[in-house]
């Protein structure tokens, strides 16, 4: 296979900006040779941009089965993203989803089945993931040099948006069109990147505030508490209402810290073993001592292209993947749990009672204020084929 | 009155450090004229320091009934604070506690009844008050200058101890000696701060650790969730265990935000409201945009010296007390509700169930590895008269 022949299913925000990066020439090994949207409107615009040897297609059904494309990418609304996915697997293609990898992680969990059945290559758009700091970060947690960790704490405050963003689409922060607010759509990157850093929690205890800063039925306002399996801590905000905001990263551990915050990655390296320190110093606050050492990258990392890229590369030459489809349930998991934990006002062992979160979700489908004409009984599986562009 | 006649009860690491300001001449209208403390030793020794014009006690109750002086101060561990004071009040002294003002609320509110009744002068040593960065920022909130606030965050992390630090004395870190952890040693400045600036939480939800990094009965890691009236929320983190730890305090509002870190004041200040950004701006994504300023500040304020000679100047002039005794049972009722919460795992409402708290506590107390010999029942009350010096 020369290149890999990539079919783009959903032209809105994500859509349309992998194409731009494709038309700037930052694709690898990728030809885009189908696009799709119900939309005829956005369907028109990328056909004009992408000529006309692309082919157009109205149904993701119909671009899967047109023999045009080895590989698809999924930009739908986040409840489409594992019946395609799935469909297309089935159809023998490679799937490249659009973060989070769906809603609930019972349909989450059927397509990783179906993936690892067909064979494919899966891949999820983690964008974050090539970010060196957050690299370093792993690597630094995976290789043992900040130690058994102690508190990871990421406040992501920053994500602010307005009445008027919420207002631009009407599937946007309802129940049945989203499947939730700021941890469904902004927070799906940093549940990810904590969880591979971190691990996932043993348990998580979370508050959330449904439309507490918006006229929106979903959550604006998250504040969550995880346990970890060997003790540790970890603290999670986020919200869409305040202003600026903050994105502040700190991971603790018995050798040192780091704390990623404003572009800036500061390490903290302890001289010794807080333990060590703590149970053999006899001055009473002498700490281990530590040094500062601010670490700098060259870049923010190739983003979405270098997620691409490396796709097409574990297609080609099967390079590994750096953000595996499979492992999107991981996250989204922790986000099932934190609604979970926020509508019954409990801690929720993980793993997660999947049942217990889909009965709960059904119910908040039913009562949603967002309910398309397709859509008879308030039941997920209904909406499979009416997914809108926007994203 | 010439100079205020001052009597120091406890000689411990407070108490010595007190005399150490007397000494080099940083208190302002008040004369040292005795000292207490059950240990002979810590009584020759700081005797000794302060001359012969100085009365030595062995006992509060002497001291206090002495005529030597006008008012005490009071640094013998927490659980006799409360006793001391209305053992002063009751014999016409006004009255200094170093903080916490109790461990429990119940005691408190009598010493505070006390006090009142007495019509003498009553402050507690919330030094922190006098650090002119959060005075700025509590006068940011009460003006409205950073408008209505959504969210207090303060990570204090910093608290590192040793093992041996908590050797140091039977007392330490026991329920029974000190009634509690990090939460009654370490951070009463900063739950006084945080309700100093921010008000008493509505409701408290919170984890704490007993013995996590130490070999401790009590608490050496806490996170706790509060909700505010207004719907605010705020979160405190501490622990006596990590290093080099976090001192990190931010506060967000309508208008702006604040972030004390590192020794440096940022003050974020929003062109405009968020509230109305959010309901009249087109852009889904813009923000009401905002200017970044650091306030800088010549020191960190006078501290113990400070406290103690605006007592001075209370008792003579009539000037207000920047920490006022009375005051000392709000940040102590949200210390007191993270324990109760951690004990129940379950929300506190504010004001919190004293009774329930007390309870739980005397619990804590029987089965406390720490017991005085003259400690029969583990009743609290009964610890009357054997404090040590050591704070």
């Amino acid at each position: 296979m020369a290149n890999v022949r990539l079919g783009i299913i959903g032209l809105g925000n994500m859509g349309s900006g992998h194409i731009d990066n494709y038309l700037h020439g930052r694709l690898k090994n990728i030809t885009i040779t189908a696009i799709c949207d119900i939309d005829p409107q956005k369907l028109k615009i990328a056909g004009e941009k992408l000529g006309d040897g692309v082919k157009q297609y109205a149904t993701s059904e119909a671009l899967i089965r047109s023999g045009e494309v080895d590989a698809i990418l999924i930009a739908t609304p986040h409840y489409f993203h594992p019946t395609i996915a799935i469909d297309g697997f089935r159809n023998g293609l490679h799937v490249m989803s659009e973060k989070p990898a769906g809603v609930y992680t019972k349909a989450v969990r059927e397509m990783n089945e179906v993936a690892k059945a067909s064979g494919k290559v899966f891949g999820v758009m983690f964008n974050q993931r090539t970010n060196p700091a957050y690299q370093k970060l792993k690597h630094m947690i995976d290789s043992g040099i900040l130690g058994p960790m102690t508190r990871a704490t990421w406040i992501i405050t920053d994500w602010y948006r307005t009445q008027s963003y919420y207002n631009s689409g009407g599937w946007r922060a309802t129940w049945a069109g989203e499947g939730g607010g700021v941890l469904l759509n902004q927070c799906p990157h940093q549940i990810d990147l904590m969880q591979w850093i971190c691990g996932v929690p043993k348990r998580v205890f979370a508050k959330a505030y449904f439309g507490k800063y918006h006229d929106i039925e979903v959550e604006d306002d998250v504040t969550a508490f995880y346990e970890y399996e060997n003790g540790a801590t970890g603290l999670f905000v986020t919200t869409t209402g305040e202003y600026p905001g903050t994105n502040r990263f700190e991971v603790s551990g018995d050798l040192g810290k780091v704390v990623i915050e404003g572009g800036k990655f500061l390490y903290y390296k302890n001289n010794r073993s807080i333990k060590e320190n703590t149970m053999n110093n006899n001055g009473g606050f002498s700490g281990p001592g530590c040094t500062v050492e601010e670490i700098k990258f060259d870049n923010g990392g190739e983003q979405h292209v270098g997620i691409l890229n490396n796709f097409a590369d574990c297609i080609l030459n099967g390079t590994p993947l750096l953000a595996p489809g499979e492992e999107g349930i991981r996250g989204l998991s922790v986000s099932n749990a934190m609604h979970l934990s926020a509508w019954t006002n409990s801690w929720v062992e993980m793993p997660l009672d999947e049942d217990k979160y889909y009965a709960l979700l059904k119910e908040k489908i039913a009562a949603s204020r967002y309910v398309k004409p397709e859509v008879a009984s308030g039941e997920v599986a209904d909406l499979s084929g009416t997914y809108g562009g926007a994203k």
